[in-house]
Protein backbone atom coordinates (compact mmCIF):
# COMPACT_ATOMS: atom_id res chain seq x y z
CA UNK A 1 0.00 0.00 0.00
CA UNK A 2 2.60 2.31 0.83
CA UNK A 3 3.81 2.15 -2.67
CA UNK A 4 0.70 4.05 -3.91
CA UNK A 5 1.07 7.23 -1.88
CA UNK A 6 3.02 10.46 -3.39
CA UNK A 7 4.24 13.28 -1.32
CA UNK A 8 4.04 16.63 -3.05
CA UNK A 9 6.34 19.52 -2.34
CA UNK A 10 5.46 22.88 -3.70
CA UNK A 11 8.31 25.61 -3.91
CA UNK A 12 10.46 24.25 -1.74
CA UNK A 13 13.27 26.78 -1.41
CA UNK A 14 16.04 24.89 0.77
CA UNK A 15 17.30 21.76 -1.21
CA UNK A 16 18.40 20.44 2.63
CA UNK A 17 15.08 19.84 3.36
CA UNK A 18 14.25 17.99 0.59
CA UNK A 19 17.05 15.73 1.23
CA UNK A 20 15.55 15.21 4.81
CA UNK A 21 12.16 14.79 3.32
CA UNK A 22 13.56 11.97 1.04
CA UNK A 23 15.26 10.26 4.13
CA UNK A 24 11.94 10.71 5.99
CA UNK A 25 9.50 8.61 3.78
CA UNK A 26 12.36 6.14 3.19
CA UNK A 27 12.56 5.92 6.24
CA UNK A 28 9.27 5.05 6.63
CA UNK A 29 8.55 3.05 3.66
CA UNK A 30 7.47 5.78 0.90
CA UNK A 31 9.35 6.26 -1.99
CA UNK A 32 7.04 8.47 -4.81
CA UNK A 33 8.50 11.84 -4.02
CA UNK A 34 6.90 14.63 -6.53
CA UNK A 35 8.75 18.24 -6.42
CA UNK A 36 6.29 21.34 -8.23
CA UNK A 37 8.98 23.90 -9.02
CA UNK A 38 11.71 23.50 -6.37
CA UNK A 39 14.07 26.61 -5.96
CA UNK A 40 17.09 24.56 -6.22
CA UNK A 41 17.20 20.45 -7.31
CA UNK A 42 19.22 19.09 -7.54
CA UNK A 43 21.75 19.76 -4.97
CA UNK A 44 24.66 18.52 -2.55
CA UNK A 45 23.06 19.34 0.01
CA UNK A 46 19.83 17.61 -0.72
CA UNK A 47 22.40 14.81 -1.24
CA UNK A 48 24.12 15.28 1.91
CA UNK A 49 20.83 15.46 4.15
CA UNK A 50 18.91 12.49 2.31
CA UNK A 51 21.79 10.47 4.28
CA UNK A 52 21.82 7.78 2.10
CA UNK A 53 18.29 7.69 0.62
CA UNK A 54 19.47 9.39 -2.74
CA UNK A 55 17.09 6.69 -4.48
CA UNK A 56 14.36 8.93 -3.74
CA UNK A 57 15.73 11.98 -4.62
CA UNK A 58 17.04 10.87 -8.51
CA UNK A 59 13.24 9.02 -8.79
CA UNK A 60 11.90 12.39 -7.67
CA UNK A 61 9.85 13.74 -10.89
CA UNK A 62 9.92 17.59 -11.40
CA UNK A 63 6.61 19.27 -12.26
CA UNK A 64 5.65 22.83 -12.74
CA UNK A 65 2.47 22.89 -10.99
CA UNK A 66 0.71 21.13 -8.28
CA UNK A 67 -2.42 20.14 -10.74
CA UNK A 68 0.34 18.18 -12.82
CA UNK A 69 1.48 16.55 -9.59
CA UNK A 70 -1.79 15.19 -8.54
CA UNK A 71 -3.49 14.38 -11.89
CA UNK A 72 -2.86 10.73 -11.78
CA UNK A 73 -3.95 10.57 -8.11
CA UNK A 74 -7.13 9.00 -6.49
CA UNK A 75 -7.61 11.26 -3.27
CA UNK A 76 -5.24 14.43 -2.25
CA UNK A 77 -4.44 15.53 0.94
CA UNK A 78 -2.93 19.00 1.97
CA UNK A 79 -1.48 20.17 5.06
CA UNK A 80 -2.75 23.38 6.24
CA UNK A 81 -2.75 25.60 9.17
CA UNK A 82 -6.46 25.79 10.95
CA UNK A 83 -8.21 28.94 10.09
CA UNK A 84 -8.27 29.14 6.67
CA UNK A 85 -10.85 31.27 5.12
CA UNK A 86 -13.57 28.37 3.95
CA UNK A 87 -13.38 25.83 6.20
CA UNK A 88 -12.78 22.45 4.35
CA UNK A 89 -12.96 18.50 5.50
CA UNK A 90 -10.03 18.49 8.59
CA UNK A 91 -8.42 15.49 8.96
CA UNK A 92 -5.78 14.74 11.82
CA UNK A 93 -2.64 12.55 10.85
CA UNK A 94 -4.00 9.76 12.51
CA UNK A 95 -7.35 9.92 10.64
CA UNK A 96 -5.07 10.37 7.85
CA UNK A 97 -3.78 6.88 8.35
CA UNK A 98 -7.55 5.62 8.62
CA UNK A 99 -8.88 7.02 5.90
CA UNK A 100 -5.37 5.61 3.66
CA UNK A 101 -6.37 2.24 4.82
CA UNK A 102 -9.75 2.30 3.55
CA UNK A 103 -8.43 3.49 -0.07
CA UNK A 104 -9.47 0.87 -2.47
CA UNK A 105 -6.48 -1.54 -3.87
CA UNK A 106 -3.90 0.44 -6.18
CA UNK A 107 -5.52 3.74 -5.64
CA UNK A 108 -3.04 6.53 -5.50
CA UNK A 109 -3.16 8.75 -2.60
CA UNK A 110 -0.62 12.49 -2.66
CA UNK A 111 -0.29 13.91 0.53
CA UNK A 112 0.69 17.73 -0.14
CA UNK A 113 3.05 20.03 1.95
CA UNK A 114 3.91 23.58 1.07
CA UNK A 115 6.37 26.08 1.01
CA UNK A 116 8.51 26.58 3.88
CA UNK A 117 7.41 30.19 4.83
CA UNK A 118 3.98 30.44 4.11
CA UNK A 119 2.82 26.85 3.18
CA UNK A 120 -0.10 26.32 0.86
CA UNK A 121 -1.98 29.24 -0.94
CA UNK A 122 -5.78 28.38 -0.85
CA UNK A 123 -6.11 27.83 -4.58
CA UNK A 124 -4.08 24.83 -3.80
CA UNK A 125 -5.80 23.78 -1.37
CA UNK A 126 -9.12 24.05 -2.91
CA UNK A 127 -7.31 21.36 -5.14
CA UNK A 128 -7.73 18.71 -2.25
CA UNK A 129 -9.99 16.86 -1.23
CA UNK A 130 -9.11 16.80 2.52
CA UNK A 131 -6.88 18.77 4.64
CA UNK A 132 -4.37 17.41 7.25
CA UNK A 133 -3.29 19.37 10.32
CA UNK A 134 -0.64 18.54 12.49
CA UNK A 135 -1.11 19.65 15.99
CA UNK A 136 1.27 22.09 17.27
CA UNK A 137 1.85 24.21 20.17
CA UNK A 138 -0.53 27.31 19.15
CA UNK A 139 2.25 29.41 19.70
CA UNK A 140 4.76 28.25 18.00
CA UNK A 141 2.98 26.19 15.45
CA UNK A 142 4.77 26.21 11.72
CA UNK A 143 6.87 22.99 11.22
CA UNK A 144 10.05 22.30 9.61
CA UNK A 145 8.51 20.58 6.13
CA UNK A 146 10.80 17.47 7.00
CA UNK A 147 9.40 17.18 10.27
CA UNK A 148 6.26 17.66 8.49
CA UNK A 149 6.73 14.88 6.16
CA UNK A 150 7.71 12.51 9.42
CA UNK A 151 4.88 13.18 10.97
CA UNK A 152 2.33 12.14 8.46
CA UNK A 153 4.78 9.28 6.85
CA UNK A 154 4.90 7.84 10.39
CA UNK A 155 0.94 8.08 10.85
CA UNK A 156 0.97 5.85 7.41
CA UNK A 157 3.46 3.62 8.16
CA UNK A 158 1.61 2.75 11.47
CA UNK A 159 -1.86 2.60 9.85
CA UNK A 160 -0.87 0.78 6.54
CA UNK A 161 1.89 -1.53 7.89
CA UNK A 162 2.18 -1.90 11.54
CA UNK A 163 -0.07 -4.41 13.21
CA UNK A 164 -2.38 -1.29 15.24
CA UNK A 165 -5.65 -0.51 15.18
CA UNK A 166 -7.35 2.22 13.33
CA UNK A 167 -11.05 3.73 12.95
CA UNK A 168 -13.48 1.80 10.28
CA UNK A 169 -13.35 2.20 6.89
CA UNK A 170 -15.26 5.21 4.81
CA UNK A 171 -16.98 6.28 1.87
CA UNK A 172 -15.16 3.83 -1.14
CA UNK A 173 -13.78 0.93 0.53
CA UNK A 174 -16.14 -1.56 -0.78
CA UNK A 175 -17.69 0.33 -3.88
CA UNK A 176 -19.01 -1.09 -6.97
CA UNK A 177 -17.28 1.47 -9.63
CA UNK A 178 -14.21 2.73 -9.37
CA UNK A 179 -13.32 6.75 -7.95
CA UNK A 180 -13.18 9.57 -10.31
CA UNK A 181 -9.61 10.41 -10.48
CA UNK A 182 -7.79 13.95 -9.97
CA UNK A 183 -8.05 14.72 -13.64
CA UNK A 184 -12.11 13.83 -14.06
CA UNK A 185 -12.85 15.80 -11.16
CA UNK A 186 -11.03 18.90 -12.29
CA UNK A 187 -12.66 18.61 -15.81
CA UNK A 188 -15.94 17.99 -13.98
CA UNK A 189 -15.10 21.48 -12.31
CA UNK A 190 -13.94 23.54 -15.24
CA UNK A 191 -17.12 22.58 -17.30
CA UNK A 192 -19.18 23.59 -13.68
CA UNK A 193 -17.72 26.83 -14.22
CA UNK A 194 -18.17 27.46 -17.74
CA UNK A 195 -21.90 26.11 -17.49
CA UNK A 196 -22.28 28.79 -14.19
CA UNK A 197 -20.70 31.54 -16.59
CA UNK A 198 -22.69 30.71 -19.39
CA UNK A 199 -26.32 30.72 -17.21
CA UNK A 200 -24.62 33.71 -15.63
CA UNK A 201 -25.31 31.86 -12.25
CA UNK A 202 -21.91 32.97 -11.76
CA UNK A 203 -20.39 36.32 -12.09
CA UNK A 204 -16.70 36.13 -13.27
CA UNK A 205 -16.55 39.90 -12.27
CA UNK A 206 -17.47 38.86 -9.04
CA UNK A 207 -17.32 35.05 -8.63
CA UNK A 208 -17.05 35.08 -4.29
CA UNK A 209 -16.81 31.98 -2.93
CA UNK A 210 -19.02 29.84 -5.52
CA UNK A 211 -16.17 27.43 -7.34
CA UNK A 212 -14.42 27.01 -3.82
CA UNK A 213 -17.50 26.15 -2.38
CA UNK A 214 -18.92 23.19 -5.34
CA UNK A 215 -15.34 22.11 -4.94
CA UNK A 216 -15.76 21.20 -1.56
CA UNK A 217 -19.00 19.94 -1.43
CA UNK A 218 -17.90 17.35 -4.44
CA UNK A 219 -14.60 16.14 -2.99
CA UNK A 220 -15.41 15.77 0.29
CA UNK A 221 -17.99 13.01 -1.36
CA UNK A 222 -15.34 11.59 -3.22
CA UNK A 223 -17.54 11.31 -6.45
CA UNK A 224 -17.12 7.77 -8.46
CA UNK A 225 -16.84 7.96 -11.92
CA UNK A 226 -20.77 6.98 -12.62
CA UNK A 227 -21.06 10.14 -11.39
CA UNK A 228 -18.98 12.55 -12.76
CA UNK A 229 -20.30 11.15 -15.66
CA UNK A 230 -24.25 11.95 -14.60
CA UNK A 231 -23.55 15.48 -14.11
CA UNK A 232 -21.31 16.37 -16.73
CA UNK A 233 -23.66 14.89 -19.03
CA UNK A 234 -27.06 17.10 -17.31
CA UNK A 235 -24.54 20.37 -17.28
CA UNK A 236 -23.82 19.04 -21.48
CA UNK A 237 -27.74 19.15 -21.75
CA UNK A 238 -28.16 22.62 -19.91
CA UNK A 239 -24.87 23.56 -22.19
CA UNK A 240 -27.45 22.46 -25.29
CA UNK A 241 -30.64 24.03 -24.07
CA UNK A 242 -28.76 27.86 -23.67
CA UNK A 243 -27.38 27.17 -27.18
CA UNK A 244 -30.89 26.00 -28.64
CA UNK A 245 -31.85 29.15 -26.70
CA UNK A 246 -30.19 31.69 -28.07
CA UNK A 247 -30.16 30.54 -31.34
CA UNK A 248 -33.89 30.83 -31.01
CA UNK A 249 -34.27 34.10 -29.24
CA UNK A 250 -31.51 35.95 -32.13
CA UNK A 251 -34.46 34.19 -34.55
CA UNK A 252 -37.32 35.36 -32.79
CA UNK A 253 -35.73 39.29 -32.26
CA UNK A 254 -34.88 39.34 -36.19
CA UNK A 255 -39.03 38.37 -36.58
CA UNK A 256 -39.80 40.79 -34.15
CA UNK A 257 -37.96 43.83 -36.69
CA UNK B 1 1.76 17.70 31.75
CA UNK B 2 4.11 19.10 28.87
CA UNK B 3 6.53 20.13 31.06
CA UNK B 4 7.14 16.78 32.77
CA UNK B 5 8.44 15.81 29.92
CA UNK B 6 12.74 16.02 29.45
CA UNK B 7 14.26 15.48 26.00
CA UNK B 8 17.76 13.87 26.90
CA UNK B 9 20.78 13.94 23.58
CA UNK B 10 23.39 11.62 23.98
CA UNK B 11 27.04 12.99 22.81
CA UNK B 12 25.32 14.81 19.59
CA UNK B 13 27.55 15.34 16.88
CA UNK B 14 26.07 18.04 14.21
CA UNK B 15 24.85 20.85 16.14
CA UNK B 16 22.09 21.73 13.17
CA UNK B 17 20.70 18.42 15.03
CA UNK B 18 20.30 20.09 18.41
CA UNK B 19 18.86 22.65 16.76
CA UNK B 20 16.23 20.82 14.71
CA UNK B 21 15.21 19.27 18.22
CA UNK B 22 14.53 22.75 19.94
CA UNK B 23 12.02 23.38 17.46
CA UNK B 24 10.50 19.79 17.06
CA UNK B 25 10.54 20.13 20.84
CA UNK B 26 8.88 23.84 21.02
CA UNK B 27 6.31 22.78 18.57
CA UNK B 28 4.65 20.30 20.18
CA UNK B 29 5.26 22.10 23.38
CA UNK B 30 7.65 20.51 24.56
CA UNK B 31 10.66 22.73 26.58
CA UNK B 32 12.87 20.75 28.80
CA UNK B 33 16.35 19.66 27.12
CA UNK B 34 19.31 18.26 28.09
CA UNK B 35 22.42 17.92 26.51
CA UNK B 36 25.04 14.77 27.38
CA UNK B 37 28.22 16.02 26.61
CA UNK B 38 27.11 17.86 23.03
CA UNK B 39 30.36 18.12 20.58
CA UNK B 40 29.39 21.30 19.81
CA UNK B 41 27.12 23.44 21.50
CA UNK B 42 26.29 26.27 21.50
CA UNK B 43 26.55 26.61 18.15
CA UNK B 44 25.33 29.21 15.32
CA UNK B 45 23.84 26.30 13.29
CA UNK B 46 21.67 25.15 16.24
CA UNK B 47 20.38 28.40 16.37
CA UNK B 48 19.81 28.52 12.33
CA UNK B 49 17.93 25.22 12.84
CA UNK B 50 15.68 26.05 15.65
CA UNK B 51 14.47 28.60 13.66
CA UNK B 52 13.14 30.71 16.64
CA UNK B 53 13.27 28.20 19.36
CA UNK B 54 16.07 29.77 20.80
CA UNK B 55 14.42 29.72 24.26
CA UNK B 56 14.62 26.06 24.16
CA UNK B 57 18.80 26.28 23.45
CA UNK B 58 19.62 28.61 26.38
CA UNK B 59 17.77 26.70 28.70
CA UNK B 60 19.25 23.59 27.77
CA UNK B 61 21.37 22.29 30.62
CA UNK B 62 24.34 20.39 29.53
CA UNK B 63 25.71 17.31 31.50
CA UNK B 64 28.66 14.71 31.16
CA UNK B 65 26.97 11.99 31.40
CA UNK B 66 23.70 10.19 31.02
CA UNK B 67 23.13 9.54 34.99
CA UNK B 68 23.09 13.18 35.36
CA UNK B 69 20.45 13.98 33.04
CA UNK B 70 18.09 11.41 34.51
CA UNK B 71 18.97 12.11 38.10
CA UNK B 72 15.56 13.37 39.26
CA UNK B 73 13.10 11.42 36.56
CA UNK B 74 10.37 8.99 37.71
CA UNK B 75 10.18 7.06 34.01
CA UNK B 76 13.49 6.93 31.79
CA UNK B 77 12.69 5.40 28.49
CA UNK B 78 15.35 4.61 25.90
CA UNK B 79 14.87 4.95 21.84
CA UNK B 80 16.28 1.83 20.36
CA UNK B 81 16.61 -0.07 17.21
CA UNK B 82 15.16 -3.51 17.75
CA UNK B 83 17.34 -6.93 18.15
CA UNK B 84 19.64 -5.67 21.42
CA UNK B 85 21.34 -8.48 23.03
CA UNK B 86 18.78 -7.98 25.76
CA UNK B 87 15.19 -8.03 25.15
CA UNK B 88 14.26 -4.88 27.76
CA UNK B 89 10.75 -3.67 28.07
CA UNK B 90 9.58 -2.35 24.20
CA UNK B 91 6.97 0.43 23.54
CA UNK B 92 5.99 1.64 20.58
CA UNK B 93 5.42 5.45 20.48
CA UNK B 94 1.54 5.39 21.17
CA UNK B 95 1.90 3.07 23.81
CA UNK B 96 4.86 5.55 25.36
CA UNK B 97 1.77 7.62 25.13
CA UNK B 98 -0.55 5.71 26.72
CA UNK B 99 2.43 5.48 29.63
CA UNK B 100 2.70 9.07 29.72
CA UNK B 101 -1.12 9.73 30.14
CA UNK B 102 -0.97 7.23 32.97
CA UNK B 103 2.16 8.92 35.08
CA UNK B 104 0.76 10.76 38.41
CA UNK B 105 1.15 14.66 38.11
CA UNK B 106 4.54 15.78 38.70
CA UNK B 107 5.77 13.06 37.97
CA UNK B 108 9.45 13.54 35.32
CA UNK B 109 9.58 11.71 32.06
CA UNK B 110 12.70 11.23 29.99
CA UNK B 111 12.62 9.91 26.75
CA UNK B 112 16.83 9.48 25.56
CA UNK B 113 17.87 9.68 22.23
CA UNK B 114 21.38 8.23 21.01
CA UNK B 115 24.41 9.40 19.25
CA UNK B 116 23.14 10.31 15.03
CA UNK B 117 25.76 7.16 14.46
CA UNK B 118 25.28 4.43 16.62
CA UNK B 119 22.84 5.57 19.24
CA UNK B 120 22.91 4.42 22.95
CA UNK B 121 24.99 2.02 24.20
CA UNK B 122 23.68 -1.04 25.48
CA UNK B 123 24.80 0.27 29.22
CA UNK B 124 23.15 3.50 28.42
CA UNK B 125 20.04 1.67 27.40
CA UNK B 126 20.01 -0.55 30.58
CA UNK B 127 19.90 2.61 32.78
CA UNK B 128 16.35 2.70 31.50
CA UNK B 129 12.92 1.58 32.60
CA UNK B 130 11.32 0.75 29.14
CA UNK B 131 12.53 1.56 25.40
CA UNK B 132 10.75 2.71 22.64
CA UNK B 133 11.17 1.71 18.95
CA UNK B 134 10.20 3.84 16.42
CA UNK B 135 8.86 1.97 13.32
CA UNK B 136 10.58 2.04 10.37
CA UNK B 137 11.81 0.57 6.92
CA UNK B 138 13.43 -2.69 7.97
CA UNK B 139 15.87 -1.89 4.89
CA UNK B 140 16.74 1.92 6.09
CA UNK B 141 15.85 2.30 9.47
CA UNK B 142 18.19 4.74 11.04
CA UNK B 143 16.50 8.21 11.52
CA UNK B 144 17.66 11.47 11.81
CA UNK B 145 17.94 12.25 15.68
CA UNK B 146 15.51 15.40 14.97
CA UNK B 147 13.22 13.36 13.50
CA UNK B 148 13.00 10.58 16.01
CA UNK B 149 12.09 13.49 18.53
CA UNK B 150 9.71 14.66 16.33
CA UNK B 151 7.64 11.74 16.31
CA UNK B 152 8.04 10.80 20.22
CA UNK B 153 7.02 14.43 21.02
CA UNK B 154 4.09 14.08 18.74
CA UNK B 155 2.91 11.15 19.89
CA UNK B 156 3.46 12.63 23.59
CA UNK B 157 1.42 15.78 22.58
CA UNK B 158 -1.45 13.62 20.99
CA UNK B 159 -1.57 11.60 24.45
CA UNK B 160 -1.79 14.00 26.80
CA UNK B 161 -2.97 17.62 24.87
CA UNK B 162 -5.32 16.53 22.01
CA UNK B 163 -8.65 15.16 22.21
CA UNK B 164 -7.86 12.35 19.86
CA UNK B 165 -11.00 10.61 19.30
CA UNK B 166 -11.09 6.86 17.78
CA UNK B 167 -13.75 8.08 15.75
CA UNK B 168 -13.76 8.91 11.97
CA UNK B 169 -13.77 12.35 11.62
CA UNK B 170 -17.41 13.82 11.80
CA UNK B 171 -18.39 15.93 8.44
CA UNK B 172 -19.63 19.64 9.62
CA UNK B 173 -19.08 19.21 13.55
CA UNK B 174 -17.42 22.08 13.76
CA UNK B 175 -18.40 23.88 10.57
CA UNK B 176 -19.19 27.30 10.20
CA UNK B 177 -22.89 26.87 8.64
CA UNK B 178 -25.84 24.67 9.44
CA UNK B 179 -25.86 21.36 7.82
CA UNK B 180 -29.15 21.14 5.83
CA UNK B 181 -31.74 19.10 7.30
CA UNK B 182 -33.85 16.57 5.59
CA UNK B 183 -36.63 18.37 4.38
CA UNK B 184 -34.59 21.06 3.12
CA UNK B 185 -32.66 18.38 0.83
CA UNK B 186 -35.60 16.41 0.22
CA UNK B 187 -36.79 19.97 -1.73
CA UNK B 188 -33.61 20.37 -3.16
CA UNK B 189 -34.10 16.47 -4.71
CA UNK B 190 -37.48 17.24 -5.74
CA UNK B 191 -36.17 20.54 -7.29
CA UNK B 192 -33.26 18.46 -9.02
CA UNK B 193 -35.69 15.95 -10.56
CA UNK B 194 -38.24 18.51 -11.91
CA UNK B 195 -35.17 20.10 -13.54
CA UNK B 196 -33.71 17.62 -15.12
CA UNK B 197 -37.19 16.49 -16.36
CA UNK B 198 -37.59 19.60 -17.92
CA UNK B 199 -33.97 19.66 -19.62
CA UNK B 200 -35.29 16.24 -21.03
CA UNK B 201 -31.85 14.79 -19.42
CA UNK B 202 -34.43 12.48 -17.25
CA UNK B 203 -36.90 10.54 -19.03
CA UNK B 204 -39.46 9.69 -16.48
CA UNK B 205 -40.89 6.79 -18.66
CA UNK B 206 -37.10 5.48 -18.40
CA UNK B 207 -35.17 7.44 -15.09
CA UNK B 208 -33.17 4.11 -13.98
CA UNK B 209 -31.09 4.97 -11.34
CA UNK B 210 -30.34 8.73 -11.94
CA UNK B 211 -32.07 9.94 -8.66
CA UNK B 212 -30.45 7.64 -7.30
CA UNK B 213 -27.28 8.33 -8.01
CA UNK B 214 -27.96 11.82 -7.19
CA UNK B 215 -29.40 11.49 -3.71
CA UNK B 216 -26.11 9.30 -2.46
CA UNK B 217 -23.41 11.68 -3.78
CA UNK B 218 -25.02 14.38 -2.17
CA UNK B 219 -25.98 12.48 1.10
CA UNK B 220 -23.00 11.73 1.72
CA UNK B 221 -21.35 15.11 1.36
CA UNK B 222 -23.53 16.26 3.97
CA UNK B 223 -24.64 19.86 2.21
CA UNK B 224 -24.84 22.79 4.25
CA UNK B 225 -27.55 25.48 4.05
CA UNK B 226 -25.48 27.60 1.89
CA UNK B 227 -24.48 24.64 -0.03
CA UNK B 228 -28.04 23.75 -1.03
CA UNK B 229 -29.09 27.10 -1.73
CA UNK B 230 -26.05 27.66 -4.31
CA UNK B 231 -27.64 24.39 -5.38
CA UNK B 232 -30.91 25.55 -5.65
CA UNK B 233 -30.34 28.95 -6.93
CA UNK B 234 -28.66 27.38 -9.90
CA UNK B 235 -30.88 24.61 -10.88
CA UNK B 236 -33.42 27.98 -10.74
CA UNK B 237 -30.90 29.79 -12.87
CA UNK B 238 -31.88 26.66 -15.44
CA UNK B 239 -35.54 26.96 -15.00
CA UNK B 240 -35.72 30.43 -15.64
CA UNK B 241 -33.19 30.27 -18.93
CA UNK B 242 -35.50 27.05 -20.27
CA UNK B 243 -38.94 29.08 -19.82
CA UNK B 244 -37.09 32.13 -21.87
CA UNK B 245 -35.97 29.62 -24.25
CA UNK B 246 -39.30 28.14 -25.22
CA UNK B 247 -40.93 31.23 -25.09
CA UNK B 248 -38.42 32.68 -27.40
CA UNK B 249 -38.85 29.41 -29.32
CA UNK B 250 -42.75 30.11 -29.60
CA UNK B 251 -42.74 33.21 -30.59
CA UNK B 252 -40.18 32.41 -33.46
CA UNK B 253 -42.31 29.80 -34.33
CA UNK B 254 -45.19 31.90 -34.20
CA UNK B 255 -42.70 35.11 -36.73
CA UNK B 256 -42.07 31.78 -39.10
CA UNK B 257 -46.00 31.55 -39.43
Amino acid sequence: MLENIRIVLVNTTHPGNIGAVARAMKNMGLSDLCLVAPKLFPHEEAVARASGATDILEAAHQVDCLEQAIADCDLVVGTSARGRHIPWPLLSPRELGGVATSLQPGKRLAVVFGREDRGLTNEELHLCHHHVHIPTNPEFSSLNVAAAVQVIAYELRVALVEQVTTQPPQWGAQWDIDLANSDELERMFAHWEKTLVATEFLDPENPRQLMARLRRLFLRALPDKVEVNVMRGFLRTVDEKLAASQSAQSKGGQADV
